[in-house]
């Protein structure tokens, strides 16, 4: 990275220049020793959250600063948002939620009842979920200099066995637990103002811990790795979980489900549904000894469109070590790309 | 709180008005059964950081987003900030900080060399402390929605015996480690543009780790409430304290240490160095039987200014009840009020 340049919304964007800045910026300027703590999960594997070891529990940490734009959209708002996506960086390491702190900043100006609502929303979510609110901060700009509001949120939970995504190996089969691209497609719709003429978009912004809980319970040792595909889609996901382990991912497209109200606005505009956030749904690597029974598990908990969507191959050639590929129509193979989708303020 | 007002500065400030929206938006909003964890200790006590119990150890948590204009300053910059706030914190609370988890937000088009040296302070002075660095976020929002660059930051230590300030009682001493006002004075010529004609004047930003770790081995059983006096400075904290344990708090205005060049600028302002912020010093409340061996012990760590300016009492009166009075020059008392002044952006 040059530090000559200046920074882009591609470097905020969830995919390969996100995960360049954070390598370059941070991780490699912190001494090895201290880039975890003893027996812990640390910054250098890049998951959703960091694990603390504590004689025989697993305590995880995550952390997150939600900004969307509009603040309030089809399906949820930010207060909505921050909740659910601190709850569900929690589940996809293994662990059971317990407990958040938040830091609040708002612009000068903003109207006391906006606020109110999405701090509202953010606490109905978290207490419905049974997560303690332990502390926070509360912070001020001037009219100016932040657009709107900011949520940073810090989760901590327990986990039995946290779920460390570079477990994933060859021959998993990558499950989904719903269809993609919802949360994007609708705040990509809000943003451009489309949302009276395309019909159908909501987003599908919600905790999993009613699905994630009793998958853990059930298969938490047969789940290698677990994501929600937010910035940069299933795609950033996957190609991340194929670069870690320097193994080949194969995708089968059509398996992967998607409305067709997304499915057609993105079409419209030229954007692959793969590159595109979800808020409310899992991707997993799930062990293929258990995965059909997995599959009609997630079924049976009300998660009808979950799918096995590829699996992990040895690679099959040298450019193919830590990609992604998809299987066309006509039987060959096509690299799928992190992604190129710039959309900014999305979760 | 009004629902129909807007958001003001003073929201922010540290001050009354942040304690008010933080109880009446958040606080009281959570059930009451979800405002802490068991065993725990949470978000009503308003203290530095929350405390999670595991068995016998406690864990304590902390988040802090920090904003400061201008992001360099005498002394130390955003990170340096960023960083020795959160190590504060912890110490506050009694524990030894251990690791750190970081979301920050930078502006599109700020240049990567001044994101690289902010940065990079954070890191190295939470690495010369030996804290690990164990998971973050990086988000851009686009140019114009937000003012350069906001580093939030969770701190998580563990505590052998955490200190609640509410322990804080009726004969204590009130013990300052060092000259207060210092950050916030140099903030406030800053933003003034003064610092070229005021001289002398440089943040006291730094870990207090070499200080506090020493100080909670050899005196901890001792120290009733520990506070890093940031916005608001000492009067925030002083007031708070009061309140919270419905007492008085007597104040020796004389006995409080301040430099000559931060007396003076501030003198020339009209401000009252009391609610100005520090970000190296730390308040105490410290039983009067160990008061004088804890100052001198202080001092041999280097705290040369380390001073006892107060002592807690039973209310002298109604009014005077959760309240800061300092003994005037001839020998009446006074209110001491929390912030008034409005600085954003300075911590």
């Amino acid at each position: 990275m040059s530090e000559s340049g200046k920074v882009t919304i591609a470097h905020g964007a969830g995919g390969k220049e996100t995960w360049k800045i954070i390598t370059e910026l941070i991780v490699r300027r912190v001494p090895e020793q201290l880039r975890r703590t003893e027996g812990g999960i640390g910054i250098d594997k890049l998951d959703d959250g960091a694990v603390i070891r504590i004689d025989d529990k697993y305590i995880v940490v995550t952390i997150d600063s939600y900004t969307v734009k509009p603040l309030k959209f089809p399906g949820g708002n930010l207060g909505v948002l921050a909740a659910s996506g601190t709850i569900n960086d929690l589940l996809m390491m293994g662990a059971k939620p317990v407990a958040v702190e938040d830091a609040i900043i708002v612009e000068e100006g903003v109207s006391m009842e906006l606020v109110s609502e999405i701090v509202n929303s953010f606490i109905e979510v978290l207490t419905d979920e049974g997560l303690a609110i332990i502390g926070g901060d509360f912070k001020v700009m001037p009219k100016g200099t932040l657009d709107i509001m900011v949520i940073t949120s810090t989760g901590i939970g327990i986990a039995e066995r946290p779920i460390v995504d570079t477990e994933l190996r060859v021959g998993d089969s990558i499950v989904v637990t719903g269809p993609i691209a919802e949360h994007g497609a609708t705040i990509i719709a809000a943003q451009l103002g489309m949302l009276d003429t395309v019909r159908g978009l909501s987003s599908d912004v919600k905790p999993l811990t009613k699905v994630m809980l009793p998958l853990l319970e059930k298969f938490g040792n047969y789940i290698h790795a677990a994501r929600d595909p937010t910035r940069g889609g299933i795609a950033s996901t996957l190609n991340e979980w194929a670069s870690v382990i320097g193994k080949t991912i194969i995708l089968k497209r059509e398996e992967v489900p998607i409305r067709e109200s997304v499915r057609s606005f993105l079409d419209m505009l030229g954007i692959d549904p793969l590159q595109v956030a979800s808020e409310g749904i899992a991707v997993l690597g799930v062990d293929p000894e258990v995965t059909d029974e997995l599959v009609k598990y997630l079924r049976s908990l009300g998660q009808v469109h979950a799918r096995v969507i590829g699996k992990v191959v040895e690679p099959p050639s040298d450019v193919a070590k830590g990609k992604v590929l998809a299987e066309t129509e006509v039987g060959g193979l096509v690299f799928v790309d992190t992604a190129s989708v710039i959309v900014p303020r999305i979760c």
